[in-house]
């Protein structure tokens, strides 16, 4: 049926779900040859997701080319999975007609997902395709904030009211016409249709005609408001272990369902975000991003870097007379400020991931600012012994041995209250501590560790 | 039912889900007072999760209190939500009797989830409480390897015949007697049950009785191995958007099955391994975790940047008579290392997390390095334009600013290629990008920055 049985089959185990080389070759070649058969026949056991990825991977000479000779078979799937980064040239590439007609084969959510990263004379050329039902539903969905609940969640919602039994749901079930494709769940609702409870379908098929809904309501059940935003429901979805939840309006009124997979999908995007927003990237990089945009995407946090990096320069410049009669200074200063930051960057990300995950509130901060602040200590006084013990042997004094085990110890300390503090208080504030926290905290231990190290050596030793 | 509603109602939209600040102090000061009544009533409301969630921020006194207080309340749903950290201290902490009947309330596979991390003696103490059957199930799950599909898999499946139509499949659920309490599809298997599709409950509702059930196989349908790595499941689930999928052994019978939400957690877990270790902090690290056990996570990786540090400090000694002459390279030289380290840091952050995704392969590696030494190209020469004009400026020396330029561009260009090629590297080498790349890639950058600077130095003015 599906292409992954073939894939994981004929690959290590290591490899599994890897796009299989030899297949991306062939398909390659077909392309160059101009062969639309064997294209064709290669690309139909790929999944919508594989052919997506395989578009992200190669080059956009080889993307417009396969793109105009795959044709008709070109799917809205994929459209629907493809990178955002490269979405809006596959539809600029697309003949208008195919692209109508993918769009016109979606859900409705996937439609909304689509729009919302488009520009809008692209988004125009979509919603004109959609038959007017699908247009209105797309529209109202488009008209909650962006990152929402009400974007995430689909319309169809299979509910039943709060006096029915277990004849009652599956008789109605079976008479309906139009039950959504994919469902987990019957909605119980009362009088004002207000959730009241979640019944599984299996719950329904296990149990006697006559029990009520009400007695089968899953322990579980969180109603999320449709303004909600969607990193809050991703994270209900995976505190809770959530399959599906019901959506209310201001009034507490069901107006949708969102499933576990969407909110899957969110918490994936989150993490992504994460993690690039820790290493200075902009959240939304793609290895298929050009020069030029990768370049604009990165360039901020390096210039940022280089304010960092000139601060500390001005710091080291007010020791110059101390260096110039001790060079051994400047050979061994960059130590103190590199185990600074690394150590402030090991806090700070335990901080910003703790916050994401709702571990870090005003029940604990002040004993973990103490914990990081005691791990830096005994971490500094370790590496203070081991460079008083370099600086003795390589430079022979012991006075350089004692200045930089100092020092040591005053940044990684430093560090361990910088790397906590700042993050909760950049979260305090509404910023996002993943974004801000790296260049503030390497601030902090460049300034310290090259004041602390250079001023106590002015000290001790002229 | 739930506490989420009254949480989410009483916060503002950021704190949602957030553990109520006032409803801890209450807690605590039930605990303090020893009110039994007061405490049980306070906890009855909340998930499991959020005790869970509780019981890791309050301090190791609070929690015995709490736990001895909450005493025979205490259920197994609480245990399986805790972090590894602290669940062998709950663990040891709860009264023999207590412990042996919150076990025997959880399912087999939460059961498996618990006595993974457990020290030996921890572990033979919770299968000895457990009914014969459910305890040589756990023992047949553990028997599987560690991180495998067969670890996380629920063994009670749904399976129907591959002739069955509608109306049979009803007819057998409706008499069947144990149904598992959560289960979203019908697996149809071949006489060799071998799992050929699945069919979903609300399918199956929809469909006149005599459909056959091969009429309604989903279209994205992946059989997982049971010795497949977790890792590679929750890739799969999240890139498919699959529910659940059946699980089989060597020969491709079923046995057993995979549900998102268990994906789910394995996917949020490997993302929060790739965040610790990209900062260097022992991936199994957490906020209750004592001061000892953090400094020893901690430690290895600042260990490794010491040396690090110590080999860019003997590539600065090399030119000590260099900068003796000219203390303004002294004042400059960390700026150029510094650079070169965030923009490896953000190159190597890209390319760990598309090998995590897939996205990294051979049909796309050398475009994504050419581009990265490109991208390092470009902001290499706007960097290097800015430090020339602050050379000439703070110096006075065209020099100067000249040789800072070009190390700039040199040190950003490498960066680009190190922080690309050492992470695909390690991968072949079987080694986990996200744990080592920092390490190499730093090394590279400061070396580089500090000779191509220093060096330049010596040449152009000397």
């Amino acid at each position: 049926m599906s292409s992954g049985d073939n894939i994981t089959g004929e690959l290590p185990q290591d490899d599994a779900y890897d796009l299989d080389r030899k297949l991306v070759a062939q398909i390659l070649e077909a392309v160059e040859q101009g062969d639309q058969q064997t294209l064709t026949e290669l690309l139909e056991d790929l999944h919508a997701a594989d052919i997506a990825d395989l578009l992200e991977q190669i080059d956009s000479t080889e993307r417009t080319r396969l793109i105009h000779l795959y044709d008709r078979e070109f799917d809205g799937e994929i459209l629907s999975e493809l990178d955002e980064s490269i979405r809006e040239e596959v539809i600029s590439i697309l003949n208008p007609a195919v692209l109508a007609e993918a769009v016109r084969e979606l859900e409705s959510d996937d439609v909304v997902d689509l729009l919302e990263d488009l520009e809008e004379p692209q988004q125009e050329a979509i919603l004109d395709v959609l038959e007017d039902a699908d247009r209105v539903a797309v529209e109202q969905s488009l008209s909650y904030p962006e990152s929402s609940a009400g974007r995430l969640m689909q319309r169809e919602v299979v509910m039943a009211p709060e006096h029915w039994n277990v004849g009652q749901a599956i008789d109605y079930m079976r008479a309906s016409e139009d039950l959504p494709e994919q469902f987990y769940h019957v909605v119980v609702v009362d009088p004002r249709a207000h959730p009241i409870g979640n019944v599984t379908l299996g719950r329904i098929m296990a149990s006697r005609r006559e029990v009520p809904l009400t007695d089968l309501l899953e322990d579980t059940f969180q109603v999320i408001p449709a303004d909600q935003d969607e990193e809050d429901v991703a994270y209900a979805f995976n505190q809770y272990h959530l399959i599906s939840a019901p959506v209310v309006d201001g009034e507490g009124r069901l107006v949708g369902v969102i499933t576990i997979d969407d909110a899957m999908i969110v918490l994936d995007e989150e993490h992504e975000e994460d993690i690039l927003r820790l290493a200075g990237v902009g959240e939304e990089s793609s290895l298929a991003d050009k020069v030029i945009e990768t370049t604009k995407r990165r360039f901020p946090w390096l210039a940022v870097n280089l304010v960092t990096a000139v601060l500390a320069s001005l710091v080291i410049a007010l020791f110059e007379e101390t260096i110039a009669r001790f060079v051994a200074l400047a050979v061994l200063m960059p130590i103190v400020a590199s185990m600074g930051g690394n150590a402030g960057t090991q806090s700070l990300t335990v901080a910003v991931r703790a916050i994401a995950t709702r571990d870090l509130t005003g029940s604990n901060v002040w004993r973990v600012i103490r914990r990081e602040v005691l791990v830096g200590l005994v971490n500094g006084v370790i590496f203070a012994v081991v460079m008083a013990v370099v600086g003795i042997v390589w430079f022979g004094s012991p006075a350089l041995g004692g200045v930089i085990a100092v020092a040591m110890v005053i940044n990684l300390v430093v560090a361990g209250l910088a790397g906590t503090v700042i993050p909760v208080l950049l979260e305090k504030a509404g910023i996002d501590p993943a974004l801000a926290s790296g260049a503030f905290v390497t601030t902090v231990t460049d300034v310290v560790g090259f004041f602390a190290f250079l001023g106590l050596a002015a000290i001790v030793l002229l």
